[in-house]
């Protein structure tokens, strides 16, 4: 128990930044050999940095090729945010990291951990399930119409918020996929978090954003996130399967107990 | 990060049993103070153990007395199986558990975890909001009527399930009931576990054990649960609050996708 993650390899995609950052750090910190995966290397926090654009479909497969056997973890962290095109956010937030998660599953060894990270904004996800479903079928190819048909376009950080919502019941639906070897699949939803991308989220949500952080003792930070993270990656985790822990300051539970006048 | 809970003082309600034994266990393995609390002491797991029937409001006032200052994290682990009569089931499940919380505070450090040990049982409670809500005013003396108003009687497990649902509320409504001084509560909920108390299970609940006992691909274990119980006692999970852990081994992930056709 005392090692969290010693000795394991593990991918973090989105390492240059914020959250995914702060994990590569302290999963560095504590004896984990790191994978980085992002557009620019900011830090000297990984033991091996691969550049790569998670937006599209042949950079994911060159760089599964050139990952190492024997993964012991996937984070997939890397997301945009709502300020951004729907199209991309979609191809990042949800295809690019459902692709790559597939591909490099057959490099994971028996026992690995795929942790998601999502968001306090996938909360609402039960109002948005037939678009959901419909996402099954989702590629690179049909994105367009989808936008249009399920009204997820950038407005009001629409495509951000189904992007996580998809990706929390994406996380449910895989709790047993690679149970036969061991392999578990989780998610943590962070709220509002002090990081590069904290005025986008502003700048698209307003007065909720404004509500948020009146409600709050204050905003979370990447050293709040990353623990709950190598937790996840850790040894401890192994009989948690398909599920969201909220790491949000009680955002999540003050929501709940609102929705059901508690 | 290493070190979880290295130094911490806890006190662990059922001690000598199933996951509060295993609990003990590792805490006292990891460097902390353990201050057991049960009706029998079975193990050498704890500094200190404390004989106390948690069913009795003067036996914890008692208690709470003799406990010292400065104590980082309360288990509240202690619970009865369906099998027991609904009055002693709800006395030490739920009204014990609140008494004894509440008591405890003052001598709880800042900074302090609580972590309740719920159930997968207590999944159902947005269908019993109702008499969740009425049991706010619940006490030792108008117990009787309550079980007869709102049909939480032993029989079919009711009063076990109903403890769990109002114990997994009251969580959520403690978010931020003692923020200030940083102290938070949260809780897990272990889905069938190989226990002392897993035969009063299937008792009670009959065909619905047999078909999660297929749905699963092995029972739990203390082993499972403990350790996701010392992390929410560490400093990793400063940022978790109100939050229910389920750790299940997929179980509610599995009810989840199932209740909205996933």
């Amino acid at each position: 128990m005392r090692d969290l993650v010693k000795g394991k390899r593990i991918v973090v995609t989105g390492s240059s930044s914020g959250i995914g950052a702060e994990t590569a750090r302290i999963l560095t910190e504590q004896g984990a050999e790191v994978l980085g995966v992002d557009l620019t290397k900011n830090f000297d926090n990984v033991e091996e940095f691969y550049r790569a654009d998670l937006s599209d479909r042949a950079t994911i497969d060159a760089l599964v090729d050139v990952l190492p056997d024997g993964i012991d973890g996937l984070v997939n962290n890397a997301g945009l945010p709502p300020t951004k095109p729907a199209d991309i956010l979609l191809k990042v937030n949800l295809l690019g990291l459902k692709h790559l998660t597939y591909k490099i599953v057959p490099k994971l060894a028996d026992g690995a951990s795929i942790v998601n990270v999502a968001s306090l904004a996938g909360h609402g996800w039960p109002k948005a399930v037939d678009a959901i479903k419909a996402s099954e079928t989702l590629t690179w190819d049909n994105l367009d119409a989808f936008i249009s048909r399920w009204q997820v376009s950038s407005e009001g950080g629409r495509s951000y918020f189904f992007s996580k919502e998809a990706l929390l019941v994406w996380t449910m639906q895989n709790r047993w996929t690679w149970r036969d070897r061991g392999i578990r699949m989780n998610a943590v939803s962070p709220g509002p978090v002090d990081t590069p991308i904290l005025p986008d989220f502003i700048e698209t949500l307003g007065e909720r954003a404004k509500e948020d952080r009146d409600t709050m003792d204050r905003p979370g930070t990447p050293q709040d996130i990353a623990p709950v993270i190598a937790f996840l990656l850790s040894d401890m985790t192994q009989w948690i399967r398909g599920f969201n822990i909220q790491a949000d300051g009680g955002m999540a539970s003050n929501l709940t107990c609102k929705a059901h006048g508690l």
